[in-house]
């Protein structure tokens, strides 16, 4: 046989299938699996969404090829959104939309960065981030998060990991896997280290519509003058609009990565799926009361879980935000797949160890609590308070 | 301002849209534009197709993530097709679903080469192909077509170019942008080369279903013992079903290249969009008379452009297959792209200039006569006979 890229022959294989494997394997004991592995919203799209990607979906409109950078309604609805949530002029040539976030940041990566190159991320990592560098031959570096300050990312540990390969900075906030949710000082600090030393920042916020209640602007740095020139915002449209299966995503970035990221996506696809565009564009404004009802909802999601994870013994909580939870297990030692697996097998909680996210995060699971209902969550005090590694 | 990737700064823009801005930018003078740019059907959808679509898009079924090689009805409904196709027994997961047919190329060269490896290509290429190469830092070696032979590739140029560092050899039949239909003993031939050599073969067959009357099987490869360890096919959903919006093309490759291929594809997008899979999957038996009747007047369209060109003193039919022609134009010595430029801007034919598939296709345009139906392509006799380069 021919070889294959090593680059790519030495990836592990994509770990959600593996944890579904585990779920799968559970024989029901300990009551209905609650599945918290992955990030996807446990509440239906609203109706009209379903209705408007219906129409979309049927119009001989949309069937030939469409714009590179994505549909003209969309790009210009959706800069319009964001500058109300960030409050700065961003126009629709700042947009490029994508299939997902994945492709966001893979697209955003390959603007920036070849093989041989290097990018900063934090420890813990958004595992398709790394491995997405990897395939790409491009090297990553990793500055520790804090676990004692909620996982934050630390900006002097940052400064001293920027050698002059270092192309990029990545974050994710709301962060994946830990749930925190930087603060807009940090952000900002971070952003001018990066224009200090003149690279780029990367910044997922595919969690962005569900941060707390009055936690104000994510932060101000669409606002400052040459953002273009540090600056590479990515979003998803999977989890506001509960559409993952559409593959939505956008970068939000000046009119020259634009640019260079429309030549990439003409090579990966031609153009992003164009019906659900369309319907996305409609949805945006007309969906703004019901994805505020959904943040409310998930903020009383993280409310139940911290409540609900005070009552476990020996389970700590490590960060909790917009989506996710970082949670310390008692086991000592053990490893976090072995814990997790076992967790899925035979306390029928589905979720991901924390290795999946890096080597140093043995002692954590990631919990996916947007996924399961306030009731549902609280069933992890029985489930957790009543499970040991013991055979 | 930060360093752009030198890799994906130094591509040329993608050609499509600026060759859509010589089309704007007619005045009408001699009728209607005539476009034979970009490889769309110049016929709608079926309304079968658009319903499906739309009943699929407006489910709930398909909202969620699906698996990353694409969804299980589509792989089998398509492993089914292909058997028939081919007369070789194809199996789901021989199957991986992508998001259209560049999404195919990618992922494949990634799969067997990385920066700094080498794939071989033909001359004119498919510039697709070539740009994501590039950006990739893969090496790229052109083998020439003949004009002589009716653009077909020369087994023992291919042979020879094959060094150590090749990992693959990228074909495309019918091809893009000549139209050539490779006939099966030369494939079996290419095939055999890489086999013994111990590189792979990606095969493009984009314009499969595009074949003339009674041209039988396009290949035998599929039926050969340990075809998996050499052979990766690619094709688009897009051509046949008229939905390249819609994005979906597949890969079929041994288990082993589909394995490493899921690796890629959940870092580009975690999993194809997924409504347009069902509808498709239900579409492949229903439309089958459909796409045949489609098949049989693409290949009158061939024969109306052969007939209509034989009027037109000067130009030459370089090659003329599936869904292109490959066109010698009568102005030695001037560029593809000014004659491109100004027959869309004078005489209302848009078209592709050989430029863009080699610096050695200066005296070629490529018409995607697909796009037209017979009454407009003879249209062509008048336009280009009355056409000059004299300002």
């Amino acid at each position: 046989m021919p070889r294959f890229n090593p680059l790519v022959e030495t990836l592990a294989a994509p770990p959600i299938p593996s944890v579904f494997a585990w779920g799968r394997a559970y024989d029901g004991r300990s009551g209905p699996m609650i599945d918290l592995s992955q990030a996807v919203p446990g509440y239906p799209p609203h109706p009209r969404m379903l209705e408007l990607l219906g129409e979309c979906a049927a119009s001989r409109a949309f069937t030939g090829y469409g714009p590179i950078e994505g549909e003209d309604g969309l790009r210009t609805a959706y800069a319009e959104h964001m500058s109300a949530v960030y409050g700065a002029p961003l126009a629709a040539g700042n947009v490029h939309v994508t299939a997902g976030c994945n492709q966001a940041f893979i697209s955003a990566a390959m603007a920036v960065a070849g093989a041989g190159d290097m990018v900063l991320m934090t420890d813990p990592y958004y595992f398709n981030q790394e491995t997405t560098l990897a395939m790409l031959g491009v090297r990553t570096r990793f500055a520790p998060c804090d676990p004692d300050n909620g996982f934050l990312p630390d900006v002097s540990a940052l400064a001293d990991a920027i050698t002059p390969d270092v192309r990029a900075v990545a974050l994710v906030s709301p962060n994946n896997p830990t749930g925190a949710v930087y603060p807009p000082a940090l952000l900002a600090a971070v952003y001018e280290l990066c224009e200090s030393r003149g690279i780029w920042l990367i910044l997922d916020e595919t969690y962005r519509d569900f941060l707390p209640e009055g936690a104000g602007r994510s932060h101000d740095l669409f606002t400052r003058a040459g953002w273009q020139d540090t600056l590479i915002g990515l979003y998803s449209f999977s989890k506001s609009f509960c559409i993952p299966g559409h593959r939505l995503g956008a970068i939000t970035a000046g009119e020259r990565v634009v640019e260079q990221v429309a030549k990439i996506m003409d090579n990966v696809q031609i153009c992003p799926p164009r019906s659900a565009q369309a319907a996305v564009a409609a949805a945006l404004p007309l969906l703004a009361d019901w994805r505020e009802e959904n943040r409310r909802e998930i903020a009383r999601r993280a409310e139940t879980l911290r409540a609900t994870m005070a009552g476990v013994p020996g389970w700590r909580v490590g960060a909790v935000g917009a989506y996710f939870a970082f949670i310390g297990h008692p086991f000592e030692g053990a490893s976090s797949a072995h814990v997790a697996e076992k967790l899925a097998k035979e306390a029928g909680v589905l979720c991901l160890p924390g290795s999946y996210f890096g080597p140093r995060q043995e002692g954590y699971l990631r919990f996916a609590f947007a996924n399961a209902d306030q009731a549902t969550i609280a069933l992890l005090r029985e489930r957790l308070s009543g499970f040991s590694l013991a055979p």
